[in-house]
């Protein structure tokens, strides 16, 4: 149930520093010998070989692996990798970065759940500090730790939530009293979005709930809707 | 009171974009004739020239714009105009993207606020749809037009929301009935973040609140607190 991260370079060092602060299992595949031998003393682990062979992808635990990165520098290694892991592994989630628009299409075909162009995330991240500057100031200073300062989003089904079937208004639930998480968001059955629903709305079959919490009331939520 | 976005290449490209989704005034400056004669025609304001140049700058309105945007795939040509813009307008937010991470400090030093570094921005994402995939879901979704899905999220100071100065709980404040907002952070006088806040806590002076809202929420907030 651990993630297999494909290539140190920018994209996967960032990453793994990230799964690092989520204390998620992972391990790297990194070709380069002297890029091993420079960070193995640091608390990763490392595989060294080519992410582009099926053995090396079964050596990092690709058939019991909950999901795979493929962070190299070149769209056809990546592409080569997605094939690969989707064909030994089909209910792995696979999350791919390109360089080329153009490759965004065939990841998805090849297998992609998730294709990253990070010159598009980059001018998009521009843009947002423009023009919703505390959001993403909200977001950057977070530091994931698991302590008060950690962010933790959760969506739950309709079904979890009124498990007997009865269309209920939000504030009738009573969830923030019940396990401090808040609710931010609402997803209707036809997949509409209402940020920051009005306590009277009444959730429809179907729907799904977004809440907001620290990991504890994360926690609480899941146990009391049984997620 | 506009932004200038220098370069349309991908990141300046999608940078215009979310600024066209949120309806925020802006001007490319683009040097290739071809990109300008292509992007034209759409809703698009488009100077040519170079925008290491101060002319360009200055014909672009940088001396009474808010931001500006350094997209350019060179870190050189970046970094000279962060330096050039931080002269001409002292007050301008500078944002600008760099492909080293070397570049990272440099450009603080010449005078940007935020630097972008793409590929970190990239591996952070991919990581973040394995560690908090349903917050990134809920950003991903929105669909920023003005309506129902759209979100904001906005920092309000203890000064504006308790003008008394008196310390209070964020119950009392009842902002939610007031304003639609709801209360999603708290950062302390000392800079601590406290995601969530229970609504006993009690705002200390020198404190900010961080509301999520819909956009006609968050202008009730501002009204409502002068901000
Ligand atoms: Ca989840
Ligand atoms: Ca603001």
């Amino acid at each position: 149930n651990h993630v297999i991260v494909c290539g140190y370079g920018r994209n996967g060092k960032q990453a793994a520093q990230k799964l690092l602060d989520y204390k998620q299992d992972f391990v790297v595949i990194e070709k380069d010998h002297e890029v091993v031998d420079k960070f193995a003393e640091e608390d990763l682990l490392f595989i060294e070989g080519n992410a582009n062979e099926d053995e090396v992808l079964i050596e990092a635990g690709l058939e019991r692996a909950s999901t795979i990165i493929c962070a190299l520098p070149s769209d056809a290694d990546n592409l080569f990798i997605v094939l690969s892991a989707r064909q030994i592994n089909p209910s792995l989630k696979i999350i791919s970065r390109a360089t080329e628009e153009t490759s965004y299409r065939k990841m998805k075909l090849a297998g992609a759940d998730n294709v990253i162009l990070p010159d598009k995330i980059g001018g998009d991240h521009m843009a947002s500090l423009v023009v919703v500057p505390d959001l993403i100031e909200f977001l950057d200073n977070l530091s994931i730790s698991g302590d008060d300062d950690s962010i933790n989003v959760e969506q739950v089904s309709f079904e979890n939530v009124c498990p007997s079937g009865d269309e209920q208004a939000i504030e009738k639930l009573d969830i923030r009293r019940k396990t401090g998480c808040s609710v931010i968001g609402y997803k209707g059955p036809t997949g509409e979005y209402v940020v920051n629903p009005e306590p009277s709305l009444v959730l429809k079959k179907g729907s799904k709930l977004i809440l907001i919490g620290r990991p504890t009331q994360i926690e609480s939520l899941k146990n009391l809707y049984n997620v």
